[in-house]
């Protein structure tokens, strides 16, 4: 045999605010992209094309677990040779690791006919959110498959949930040059919350999947506001409020960090907002002495998927 | 001047499972009416005219708050009668004092010429859930003015989004005698969540939304699970998880504790899921000696009413 596919899987905006661990958003154009071949024998080889430095050792790749995962899920074997020709920064908190993770899953099951569900996908890709975080997460890598506004309602078993997608729904989104470990972001966080604010979050929580089946864009930005995460996270990004501030006086209808950080994105219904809104977020860093690189991006409806060759 | 309403305002269901504290739902037929008549004047008498007992000191009765702080709100000024003609009994956990705020409240608004907008009648009958529980509650209060099924997304301002009630969604609720302080139900549970728990039930709200809005049934069922109050609040009620056991064997969709009990009732989409439902509870309580009042009763979406008089 020999069989080869070229595919995409999109970056994504865990948590969305309120939906802190339960929530995710796929974006469109920015992603990752693979070559993946297939043939005779039994092996994983993975060529980086791009400037991005990944691990020298395969087995910490997220890519190689993917991999493996998608054996030991169907029984098939196979050698697999992968290019790496496009890659999110690691670290970036646009869920840089789902990227990969996702198009290597999708990839595999697009090489062996399909045998794989759409959420058995996502599974095989939460291997490689293990490797990279630690822990099974769907957050980055469900939407990044799945395309869209996803929901993880629960994980045992995993049920997501595909959520609307607004017609216009913009996102002005800014990388700054700021190291904050995914880690550290997660150890941070109280083991315990108050009652009252994981109340007001779930109001939150309920506000937010309102707002997008209804398509009521004040109350999805009144309801993305995170009471849990956000008041302990926000320290590692220099200027939050006064840079939140900003961004909803220029029309924007949230501001939020994007999964654990350092990125954090504006949300709005106009494009022309968001264009604003990615100016502010350049000068904000820029002001400060931070490098910084800025999208302005469509929520997207297609998650991961073949390009041509 | 003399004016005379009789008005009706239903039983309702607070927190839906997941939704503690910013769910809750309007049941049909079952409530509390109020006839209420102005006159020229200033002062307030209550006539209890059911079997139900009512505090004898009327600073005490949910009523006359209700009244006076429509007068606050409003400005205006009047002598108000009140004969209480139907009373839902205090403590069953299906909102008796939120149907009188609601009843009084709405009734209220009616007598002046509606000078209240609806979300100001819900805040004036919240006055009367600070008297019976020491908070500004809306859990009742909301669905028992407005109908249907209303999320609470906060408190800061009041924010009430009216949720889709699927077509056809019964209720078969059961009102056990046994007494339980909803002061003491609120003591109980700890003043802090772990995060975890708390995760899951947001996803839980997020599912539970994202439910009711695409009429999912089974979606609805599987997100109700409360991690945060039943775990503490089910002890006391007597054989709950063998009850919850043998109501989902028969069908039915959830089984969850009405606001802070002792009522539980099981949801379903079939009328005769919710019969056979409702037997199950009886025989449950009967069983083990308590007495025990079934409703087999739909979703109302209609909240407080005018009726004739």
């Amino acid at each position: 045999m020999r069989k080869k596919v070229r595919v995409f899987a999109p970056a994504s905006i865990a948590n969305m605010g309120c939906g802190f661990d339960v929530m995710g958003l796929a974006l469109d154009e920015v992603g990752d992209i693979l070559e993946m071949t297939a043939t005779d024998g039994e092996g994983i080889s993975i060529l980086n094309e791009t400037r991005v430095p990944l691990p020298s050792d395969i087995e910490q790749n997220v890519i190689t677990r993917v991999i493996r995962k998608f054996f030991a899920m169907t029984g098939l074997q196979a050698q697999i040779d992968v290019r790496v020709c496009q890659k999110i920064y690691p670290g970036s908190g646009i869920g840089s690791s789902a990227a990969s993770s996702a198009a290597a899953a999708y990839g595999m099951n697009e090489l062996f006919g399909g045998p794989l569900s759409e959420e058995e996908v996502v599974i095989c890709a939460m291997e490689g959110e293990n490797l990279a975080s630690g822990g099974y997460h769907a957050d980055n890598a469900a939407p990044a498959v799945m395309g869209g506004i996803i929901l993880i309602r629960g994980y045992e078993p995993l049920d997501l949930i595909q959520l609307p997608v607004p017609g216009n729904f913009y996102c002005a989104m800014v990388h700054p040059g700021i190291v904050v470990s995914t880690k550290e972001a997660r150890q941070i966080l109280p083991k315990e919350v108050p009652l009252h604010d994981a109340i007001r979050q779930w109001g939150n929580v309920g506000g937010l999947v309102a707002g997008l089946y209804s398509g009521n864009i004040g109350l999805i930005g009144r309801a993305m506001q995170d009471y849990i995460a956000e008041p302990h996270r926000k320290q590692f990004i220099p200027g939050f409020d006064e840079l939140r501030a900003k961004l909803l006086d220029a029309g924007a209808m949230a501001m939020n960090i994007s999964g654990s950080g350092p990125s954090v994105f504006a949300l709005t219904d106009r494009r022309e907002i968001a264009q604003k809104a990615s100016e502010i977020l350049l000068a904000h860093f820029n002001g400060r002495g931070i490098e910084a690189e800025t999208y302005v991006v469509k929520v997207s409806n297609k998650g991961a998927k073949l390009l041509a060759q």
